[in-house]
């Protein structure tokens, strides 16, 4: 298991990239909009990681309501799991609550899952399998 | 650069550290107090990073601050760094917000500075070096 990505609920990509820019080095590696989301997303790869700015496409978007109640900051982390199906189901027979009780589209052939933030000290935590 | 860790901020390690143990897979690979942040560190090593629990020692911790006014969640990101100092100047010129202008001493030999989240939309940032 690793961090597979640290996402960042930002108002405006172009008004928050440049600062990531000079901390890492170098412009974004890719941007791309996450219809399912809601979301377009600057991602800078770091070590075996990203670090993925994330900017709402729409009023609806998961990322505007969290913005709107909480401003800028880290919006979720995702850790990067074999056997997602697997995982869920052993982390609901230990109790942990879940937001996804079975895999969905992520973003390419990824499949994610959510856990709910209640169960592991406020933090929304996603999983996600590369297929 | 890499995420050497996400600092998660909990009102105590007791009661959140199982639900990363179930999530994770495993208890966590060590516990430390780290007087001068005041806070006791329960870390789990993930990949070439660490997910850290933060519960505070003192009602004058940073983390107990954070508590209060935002509640559990994470409270920063740590990416690691060779040579400090120069990357500390680097992002001065470009007029990023520093909290600290110079490296100080973090946990075992590690040198750490943090930037100031108004300029890293809003996600406290450590930058780490390890000796």
């Amino acid at each position: 298991m690793k961090i597979h990505h640290i996402g960042i609920a930002v108002e405006s990509l172009r008004a928050a990239a440049p600062a990531f820019e000079r901390l890492l080095g170098r412009p974004p590696d890719s941007e791309e909009v996450v219809e399912n989301q809601k979301v377009r997303v600057a991602v800078f790869r770091l070590g075996e990681s990203r670090i993925e700015l994330l900017e709402a496409t729409s009023p609806e978007s998961p990322v505007a309501r969290f913005l709107s109640q909480r401003g800028q900051g880290v919006h979720h982390v995702a850790l990067e799991v074999e056997n997602l199906p697997g995982v869920l189901a052993q982390l609901e027979r230990a109790g942990v609550r879940l937001i996804d009780r079975a895999p969905r589209a992520g973003a390419g052939k990824e499949r994610i899952a959510f856990l709910h933030p209640a169960s592991t000290a406020g933090v929304l935590i996603e999983l996600v399998e590369e297929k």
